[in-house]
C-alpha cells in the first residue's frame, strides 16, 4: 500500500504520459524488436526519477538486491520471468550456483538472497550458494529473521579447472549477485562451459556509469522519436571527468568545468519549460554503486570548497575502491513524496519483463539527494495500482497504472541501454 | 475472494501435494524440456475436479472464454505469457486479427472477447475484430456493460486471395476465438502467409475429446513415473463408443458395455484406496463443448431407459450437431464448495503459462453433475492464493497456494496433452 502518494505531475509530464498510453503498441512492438537484437541482461533494477517535468532514469542496477522488498504477490511474475530467461541460456538447467556478496550478515540483504533462492527453485532449478569469501571454508549456516536458513559453501574448481561448482554440486548456470567492487576473482575467470550471469564485464571492476548513459541516449533517441517526444524529458544529461583525486585537489578544475557546462545546459532547457527549479547536478564515482561517493552540487565553486570529511567521503567507495573518474550528472528533483518523505521508484526486471517496484523513502533527504542511504525504507507499489494495466479513458496524471506504465517503460529503456552497454564492452565479442 | 472454500483433502491427495511440492524443481524442468519438444496451443483453459482422493483434468478447452472472469490482478501475467507467445510466432507482429464466436451478443462472451484484446494490446499489437456471421456486412458496434465498444467488422480475403483480414487491415497473426462446431468455415482455408492460432483442426468440427485424453495417458503415464505416484490418481478412465444415435437406440448396448467396463475399472480402484463414494461416469459427446450433449450415468441400465426430452438433449448439441460418438468418462466427484454450491477450478493459460484461474460455482447441481450450465457463476481464485508462491513448510492440504500449484501442474498437464494430440492429429504434419 502507498499510503499518500502525492506526485507534482504538471504539463510537460502529463503530455507524455498521453503519448506514452496512445503510443503503447508502438512502444511494445519496438520493444520486442530490440530483444530480436539485443540479449537483456539476465536482471536488472533501475532508479528513476520523476520531477514532475521530467522522468529519468540515475542509476542502473545489473545485480539487484531488494528483491525481498517486492510484494509478495509478483512472485508469480517474477517465476515466468524467470522461466524465459533460464530457457534462453539453459534450457535443460537442472543446477544454479548464487554467488552473492561476500562479507555481509547483513540480514537485509541476506533476504534478498533467500527470495531469489525462492523464484529459481519455483522454475525448476536446484539452487545453493556459493561464497566468495575465504572465511567460508565449509557449508555455514545463516539463520533469518523468518526462521528459514541459508547455507553458505565454499566455491570450488573442479578437477580438470574448467567448471565451477561447490561441493557435489555441477551446475549449469552460476548468477551472480556479487559486484564485482573490489576486482575480478580469480576463481571467476576462464569459466567457458558454464553461463555466468551476468557477464564479468557487468561488474564495476570493469563497469562504468558513462558508459551506460552513453547507450542510454542512444536508445532515448530512437524511443523519442518514436514517440514524438523531447528526449532531455526522460534523459539526463552529464558529463565525465578523469583523473580526479578528490584528496589532492587533483582535476578540480576540470570538475568544476563540467559541472558549469552541465548547470549551462540545464539551465536552457529549465528557460525552454518555464521551469522554476534551481538546477543541480549528481557528482558520483564513474565505478561504484551502494550510494557510496555521491554528492549534490548547485555550483561549480562548491567542487573546490570541500571539507576533509566531504572529500574523504568521495574519494573512497565500497569495498575501499579509490575514485579517480567521475560522471557529472544532471540532477532530477523527485517530486514524490510519501507521507512527509521524498520517495523514488524503483523498477525491477528480470529478462526483459518488469516484474515489480517499490518507492524508496527517506525521510532526512531533501528532494535533490540521493536516497540510497542509511536510513532509507521501502514501500512496495501498491498491488493494485502496480499489476493493473493502463486505463486509456482515465484523465491524463490521475491514474497510478498509467503512471506506473511510464516508469516500466524508462526502466526498460534503461534495460536495454545496458545491454547495448554489455556488447559494446565485452572483451569477447564474438558471443553476441 | 474465496469467502468460505471446503476441501475435503484427505489421504491419497495429501500424499499427492506433499510429493509435488517436494519435487517441484524436477516437474519444472520437465515441463521445461517438454516445451523444448512441443509447441504448446496459443491458449488453453482446463476444467479440473478435486475428489479429495483424487484430481484430474475433466475438460480442455482450446478457444477458452471467460477471461473476464479472472481477476484483473492477473493481467500483468497474462500480458507477460502473451508476450512470449507473440515472439515465437511473429516476432515483428503489428497487426492483430481476432475472430470470436459468430451469432452472440451474449454480453458476458462478448466482455470476453474485450478483455483478450485488452491483453493483446498491451502486448503491442494492434488488435481488430473479424466476424464470421455473414450478418455482419460492414463495421458493427456492440456497447458493453462498461461503457466501452467492440466493433465487429466483416472479413475479406486479400486481392491475390492468399491472406485473410479487414478492410485497411492486414494481420500477420489471426487468433481463433471460435470452437468451429459448426463446420470449417471456407473463408479461413489456405490461409500458408499468416499463422491462424489455434491450428483449424483444434476446431469441434475435426478435434475428439477421446484422442485429447489419449495424449493425456501419456502424459501422467510418464509424470506418475517422475514423481512416484499412481496414475489414475491424477487421470480418469475413459472409453470411445462410435455411431451412437440416442433417438433411435443404435448403438445403446455398445455404450452401456462401455460405461459398465468404465464402473468396473473405477469399483476396482475404490476398493484399492478404500473409497466409499458410489461411482458414476459421464457421457458426453465426443466433439463438442459447451457443457451440451452430457449426462451423469450410475448404471449402464441408465443408458437404456432414458426419456424422449433425455434422449433429444444428448443427440444434438451446439449449433445444431448431432452426436453419432461420445465418450464414456470416469465421474470425479467435485469435493469442493462454496457455501452451499458445488465449485469446481478452472485453470488458464496463455502458451506455457497458467495466468489465473477462477471456481465454476452451481447453486443447483450436484457434485457429480457438469457445473457448465446456465447458473454457473464463477469467483476469481483469491488472489493473495493465487499468485503465492508454494510453501513448503505448511502441513500437507492447510496451505492453499500449494493446493493452487497442485492445480496448475495438472493443467499444465492437460495443456501439454493438447499440444500432443494436435500434433497427431495434424493434416500436414510437416509444420512440426
Amino acid at each position: 500500500m502507498v499510503p499518500h502518494l502525492v506526485t507534482a505531475l504538471n504539463g510537460p509530464l502529463l503530455d507524455l504520459e498521453k503519448k506514452m498510453l496512445a503510443a503503447t503498441p508502438a512502444i511494445e512492438r519496438w520493444f520486442r524488436l530490440e530483444w530480436q537484437e539485443h540479449t537483456p541482461p539476465f536482471y536488472c533494477s533501475v532508479d528513476l526519477r520523476n520531477a514532475g517535468f521530467k522522468l529519468a532514469p540515475v542509476d542502473t542496477n545489473l545485480f539487484p538486491g531488494g528483491f525481498n522488498n517486492l510484494s509478495p504477490e509478483m512472485l508469480p511474475l517474477a517465476v515466468q520471468a524467470a522461466m524465459a530467461a533460464i530457457e534462453k541460456y539453459c534450457p535443460d538447467a537442472k543446477n544454479l550456483l548464487m554467488i552473492p556478496e561476500a562479507h555481509t550478515r547483513n540480514t537485509f540483504y541476506l533476504q534478498n538472497v533467500g527470495r531469489l533462492m525462492q523464484i529459481f527453485r519455483q522454475t525448476g532449478l536446484n539452487v545453493r550458494l556459493g561464497s566468495l569469501s575465504p572465511e567460508v571454508t565449509r557449508p555455514t549456516p545463516i539463520e533469518l529473521p523468518d526462521g528459514s536458513t541459508l547455507t553458505l559453501e565454499p566455491l570450488e574448481r573442479s578437477a580438470n579447472g574448467r567448471r565451477l561448482g561447490l561441493k557435489n554440486f555441477d551446475p549449469c548456470t552460476i548468477l551472480l549477485n556479487n559486484d564485482l567492487s573490489s576486482g575480478l576473482p580469480a576463481i571467476l575467470e576462464d569459466i567457458h562451459e558454464q553461463s555466468l550471469l551476468p557477464p564479468l564485464h557487468a561488474g564495476w571492476a570493469v563497469r562504468r556509469k558513462t558508459n551506460h548513459f552513453t547507450a542510454y541516449d542512444e536508445v532515448v533517441k530512437k524511443f523519442a522519436k518514436l514517440v514524438d517526444v523531447d528526449p532531455w524529458m526522460l534523459n539526463p544529461y552529464f558529463a565525465r571527468c578523469e583523473g580526479v583525486d578528490f584528496n589532492d585537489h587533483t582535476g578540480e578544475d576540470a570538475l568544476a568545468a563540467s559541472v558549469d557546462a552541465v548547470l549551462a545546459k540545464m539551465r536552457k532547457k529549465y528557460r525552454e519549460y518555464g521551469i522554476k527549479e534551481k538546477p543541480f547536478v549528481i557528482v558520483k564515482a564513474d565505478a561504484g554503486t551502494y550510494g557510496m561517493g555521491i554528492m549534490t552540487v548547485h555550483d561549480a565553486s562548491e567542487v573546490k570548497e570541500l571539507n576533509r570529511k566531504q572529500r574523504n567521503k568521495m574519494a573512497v567507495i565500497k569495498d575501499g575502491l579509490e575514485v579517480s573518474d567521475v560522471i557529472v550528472q544532471e540532477g532530477v528533483p523527485t517530486f514524490e513524496h510519501i507521507n512527509d518523505s521524498v520517495a523514488e521508484p524503483v523498477v525491477y526486471m528480470i529478462d526483459r519483463y518488469v516484474i515489480g517496484g517499490f518507492y524508496r523513502v527517506h525521510a532526512d533527504r531533501g528532494n535533490d539527494e540521493n536516497l540510497n542511504a542509511p536510513g532509507a525504507h521501502f514501500v512496495p507499489l501498491a498491488f493494485a495500482q502496480q499489476h493493473a494495466l493502463p486505463d486509456y479513458q482515465a484523465k491524463p496524471g490521475t491514474a497510478a497504472p498509467n503512471r506506473f506504465y511510464m516508469y516500466g517503460v524508462v526502466a526498460r529503456m534503461a534495460l536495454l541501454a545496458a545491454s547495448l552497454e554489455l556488447e559494446k564492452t565485452d572483451p569477447n565479442p564474438e558471443v553476441y
